[in-house]
């Protein structure tokens, strides 16, 4: 941010009176500037004990595979925004059960939510932002190709739940830099 | 918004090549800006059997009633967030536990969540941003004198749910502009 979005002077990066963290501050008309940390909202999308995957037609991680999912939008609430996203990418209709997991990723100022959903038919197709939309069997699921950390890790945990015969909602936790490294985030 | 924050130029409201909603657009260097909902992020904080409020020292709602919350800052998790408010509102220390609701208030463009919380100790005393700070009997609540509908809600479907003997979480639901005139959000 270099200029002052209601009266285009010059911003400055400072703490101001009262607040205890920099912001960007206009000297000229006195708006602070405010960034805060943005929600993306999907679901676990499930058809009998298969979950849908959406292979990245767009960057980041183009060609990679990933939980339907995109950032919320103003008006809307988070159980609307996890079901327009599964309708944007996949086509998909959905019955949302309960938020699964909420993860924090502080690096790149995002929250994901993940609900988990019944797919209501058998009905999907690749969306414009998708190269391909398939079920998958938790033992075909493509661990090595995943798009992003919140993705397996949500994956991971849901089949581990099964496992145990306990889906236990939600999963609250926060993803480090070094483990996005890793899982790419 | 009114100038490009990046090159100072005019904005215009429009939807973008791709997209399909309105944003601010600036023609001159290409750049979109997106704004999305907020998290606010708190704490029901139970001391034995009652409820830490506060009387809000500032404005929105100065003089009201509310549980410690605030806006979930860039670089912390959901859960820092809400224990960083309790400290900042309350001088308390908590021991979170899980996540008791997420509710999109859509017309403010906000999602409130609020954690259960166990006071670890009786210290608690006003902060910056509070007249006064006190533990509630469920009986004593001043329904009539909290500040947002979502400290009300999040209120009443504790007590409901602690009156079965079942907490039920995380309570996912929405609040309309009719129900937050009522109850002041």
């Amino acid at each position: 941010m270099k200029f002052c979005s209601q009266c285009a002077a010059p911003v400055h990066f400072l703490v101001p009176a009262g607040d205890n963290r920099e912001r960007f501050v206009c000297q000229q008309c006195d708006t602070i500037f405010y960034d805060k940390p943005r929600i993306v909202a999907g679901t676990i999308p499930i058809g009998q004990d298969q979950v849908l995957l959406c292979r990245r037609a767009i960057q980041p991680r183009r060609g990679y595979w990933t939980l339907p999912a995109g950032f919320m939008e103003n008006g809307e609430s988070t159980e609307q925004a996890a079901s327009r996203e599964t309708w944007e990418e996949a086509c998909a209709k959905v019955e949302l059960g309960p938020l699964f997991s909420m993860i924090t990723v502080p690096h790149i100022k995002q929250v994901h939510i993940f609900f988990l959903a019944q797919l209501s038919s058998k009905d999907f197709a690749a969306g414009e932002e998708s190269l391909e939309v398939a079920l998958f069997d938790e033992q075909d699921i493509p661990w090595q190709e995943l798009a992003f950390a919140t993705v397996g890790q949500s994956l991971q945990r849901y089949f581990a739940d099964r496992q145990q015969h306990k889906i236990i909602t939600p999963h609250v936790f926060d993803i480090s830099p070094q483990q996005a490294l890793v899982q790419h985030i």
